[in-house]
């Protein structure tokens, strides 16, 4: 089956950095000669509306001298015309309660245009859309969406912007990432491993193979249900994680 | 109508603290001369047993001298006969989630007995699920609940393990608690406020009275749909919040 997906952890390497700028060769590696994406807004970071999202991120498009028009999907009075009519899509970080609740009515679309051929691209809660669940998302669960099912084009689970060590800190008293993690796996039919990508961190997906690439050269750490997690450096082929699955 | 809560941030004060040491006045004033309490075990933090974990509650109740039996839920077949039987129920922390999921056939027959002045304490999820949903939890969804709306125990959310200012400290790259807060407010429907709970905060309630109590003095920060969230300090009565829902 073909498959074309780029699965970045955040949009921006770290906080100073140029959003997608940690990304660009890999964008235009999958969207290669296509004029348009579509960008899917649904999630709404720090409550914009759909259109204030979509004109930062043909922003950024732009800053990074990416030559692809940004169509935001608000601009469909039908968004399944949007999806239908797609060369590619792109679907933007934020809020992953936001998004899975306004994306429901397109995701068999979605799945079925990507089984087809045509490029995925997401950051952050556009990349835990691509896993099997919502589960290892980070947000805060601001609205209550009709599943944490996703869209499955992977078969397995990301958490993005997942920490470096911060000695010291924790998510709150005596509660890190890791611990959390282990919490999800700790419920007997969460069996998928977790792939938690560092800020710098994508994943380069052509057909069976799953490339883990990172800006700043960080390993990815899978999690596993039942057993230790393992970092694996960058370049490795993690293709192998969607035998896993229990 | 007759209301007995306390709702508690953290179930430790720092990670230094014994558990429940800072609430152990207040647990006190809350469950007076009753002989046992009912613990709702479901949140299972680190994904402990039912079992394991009301005995680590039992154990501080112990450590703490306090003169309560702590009967854990899981040790009824029928967990409805043990609401029913309760003098006093405490619902601890961890996975606001599990918590929601696993309780659900309970939250008439808990309200029931709430209404009718039987008292109420929490402990971060615990204090969540009295919230009017959970939209506002911190945790990650591990698994899906029929529903994010919760006891309702009070008109309005709880945000706890609300953290300290910690220079140069995001929870990821560029988006911190208040952000997250504030991404709930920006979505319509949510009119209600959200108190902040610091660590060390606790809600005392009593009828019509909701006291800020903090073993180390901290104000709670509470947060508006429209306007500037609000610091009150220790010993405010917050009991407006429950006018201001919209």
């Amino acid at each position: 089956m073909p498959r074309n997906l780029l699965l970045i952890s955040s949009s921006r390497q770290n906080s100073q950095a140029t959003a997608l700028a940690h990304a660009k060769d890999s964008i235009i590696e999958l969207l290669g000669d296509r004029k348009q994406v579509l960008f899917i807004s649904y999630a709404r970071p720090d409550g914009l509306t759909h259109a204030q999202y979509t004109a930062l991120t043909r922003q950024a498009f732009q800053l990074n001298q990416l030559p692809y028009e940004v169509v935001g999907i608000e601009s469909f009075d039908d968004p399944k015309e949007g999806v239908k009519q797609a060369e590619a899509i792109f679907t933007g970080g934020g809020n992953t309660f936001l998004l899975r609740r306004d994306i429901d009515p397109l995701m068999a679309l979605i799945r079925e245009k990507v089984a087809a051929g045509m490029p995925y691209m997401g950051s952050s809660a556009g990349s835990n859309m691509a896993g099997l669940t919502l589960n290892t998302t980070n947000d805060m669960p601001i609205v209550y969406p009709p599943g944490f099912d996703a869209l499955g084009l992977i078969r397995f689970n990301i958490n993005p912007h997942y920490p470096k060590p911060q000695p010291g800190v924790n998510m709150h008293a005596g509660e890190s990432r890791d611990q959390r993690i282990n919490e999800f796996h700790a419920v007997e039919e969460n069996k998928q491993p977790v792939a938690a990508l560092r800020e710098d961190s994508m994943l380069f997906i052509r057909d069976e193979r799953i490339e883990l690439r990172s800006a700043a050269g960080s390993s990815v750490k899978v999690f596993y249900q039942g057993r230790d997690a393992v970092e694996y450096p960058a370049g490795t082929d993690l293709g192998f994680l969607e035998k896993s699955e229990g």
